[in-house]
C-alpha cells in the first residue's frame, strides 16, 4: 500500500483541458474551410515529432508556441489555406492559450487543492499555461513546465524535477495524466500515478480503446471529480 | 505617458510578505533566547552577501532555502543557540515558506488580478513561493523565480525573463517593488516601475528613511490597495 502522496502534478493538454474540442471549435468560429475535427488532429499530430526533435537535440530548444506555429504553418499549407494574415495567424496560434477546461475540470481541481499541493507538470510553456489558468480559472498552486526544466516530457528531468522542486521523494508525488506513456515514464521515476479517462480527447470521430484499468496505475479515475472522492478530498 | 502595462511583476520579501514581524514572531514562538527582532534582522542581513556570491560564481547556483540554511546556521552560531536539533533547525529553516502577508496583499492583489497578470519575481525558490501562496492565499497568475532564469536580481536575465516569459516587450512588464534598488535595475531593463512604501519591512526599532517618491519610478504607493486604485482597478 503506498502512502498518500503529497504533490499532485497534472499533465495539462488532454487531461485538464479539452485541446481537440477548443480548436475545432475556433476552426468553425473562423469559418476555415476545413473539417474541423481533421484541423484539430492535424495541428495535434505534429506534436510529439516536433518535441521528439527537440529532446534528440536536432532543435535546439525551442518552446511550445514556437512548436505549435511551424506545425501551423505546415497544416495550413496541407489545408491549403492562404486567407489567413500574419496576424491572424499569430491569433489562430494563441487558441492553445485558451483552451476549455472539462466540466469537472475547475471543481475537481479545487476539491483536490484543498488535500494536496496541485501543479503542472506541461510540456506547455510558462506564458501559455498562465495565460490557460487565467482564461479557465485554473486553481493551480504552481505552474511548472518543462520550460522549467529544459527538459521535455518523458524526459526523466521532468518529473524528478517536481520532486526538487519541493524537496520531497519521487513517491510523494503523483503524476496524473491521460496519457499511458507518460504513466509509465513518471513510474519510472518513482513517481505515483493516477488515470484519468478522457474518451473524447480526440474528438467525436475517434473512440479510445486505452482507457482500461492497467497494473501500473496507482490510481484510475472518471475524471477529475472521480480521483478527488477516491482521494478522499471533500 | 507610458502605456499601460500588460505583467505586473512582484518583488515578494517585504513587499508582498512581512518577513521581519514573522520571522520575529517565529523566533519569540520557539522561545529562542535571543531578542526577536535582532534575531530577524540577523538572518535577513546574510541575505545579500549569500547571493553575491551566487551571481559572482563564486558558489554555484544554489537555492534560497539552502542559502537560508547557511545563514541560519551561522546565525545560530552567533546567537550561541544550541538547543536546536538537526530537524527543529530544518523547520525553522522553512519559515520562509510561511511569511505572513502585509494586511493590503491580499486584496490588493486581487483587484490587480482583475486587470492585469500578476506574478512573482523573487529571488525565492519556487517550492518556497508554492508553500507561500498557499498558505497565505496569494491569488498569483503564475509563480516566476529566480530560479526559473537560474539569475538572481539584480541581473538582467530575471527582468528580461518575465517579458520573454509571456512573449511581451520589457516597457509592457512593471516591476512592483519596496526597493529601489529592484526598481532601478529593472528600469535599465525597459521594465516600467512602481514603488510601494513599507516602511515597518525592517521591524519596529528600525525606520526606513527611503521612501520618498523618485523620478524613476513610473507609480509610487502606499500599499497594494493604492496602487490598484491608481491603475483604476476596481
Amino acid at each position: 500500500m503506498s502512502t498518500d502522496p503529497k504533490i499532485l502534478a497534472f499533465d495539462v493538454f488532454g487531461t485538464v483541458v479539452d485541446w481537440h474540442g477548443s480548436i475545432a471549435a475556433e476552426a468553425t468560429r473562423l469559418n476555415l474551410p476545413v473539417d474541423a475535427n481533421e484541423f484539430a488532429t492535424a495541428w495535434r499530430d505534429g506534436y510529439k515529432p516536433a518535441m521528439a526533435r527537440v529532446r534528440s537535440g536536432s532543435l535546439p530548444w525551442t518552446k511550445i508556441d514556437d512548436l505549435h506555429r511551424m506545425i501551423l504553418d505546415d497544416v495550413l499549407k496541407a489545408f491549403n489555406i492562404t486567407s489567413l494574415s500574419e496576424s491572424q495567424v499569430h491569433e489562430l496560434n494563441l487558441i492553445w492559450h485558451r483552451l476549455n477546461p472539462w466540466l469537472d475540470t475547475v471543481e475537481g481541481l479545487t476539491r483536490l487543492k484543498s488535500k494536496f499541493t496541485i501543479v503542472t507538470l506541461s510540456n506547455g510553456n510558462l506564458g501559455l499555461l498562465a495565460d490557460m489558468a487565467k482564461n479557465a480559472g485554473l486553481p493551480w498552486d504552481l505552474i511548472l513546465s518543462a520550460e522549467v526544466f529544459r527538459h521535455y516530457k518523458p524526459d526523466p528531468e521532468a518529473y524528478l524535477g517536481v520532486a526538487e522542486t519541493f524537496d520531497v521523494r519521487p513517491e510523494q508525488v503523483m503524476l496524473v495524466a491521460a496519457h499511458k506513456d507518460d504513466l509509465v515514464a513518471a513510474k519510472a521515476c518513482g513517481l505515483q500515478t493516477a488515470f484519468i479517462e478522457r474518451p473524447l480527447e480526440f474528438g467525436p470521430n475517434y473512440a479510445r480503446k486505452d482507457l482500461h484499468r492497467e497494473e501500473f496505475t496507482n490510481y484510475h479515475a472518471k475524471d477529475l471529480n472521480d480521483l478527488a472522492a477516491q482521494l478522499k478530498c471533500k
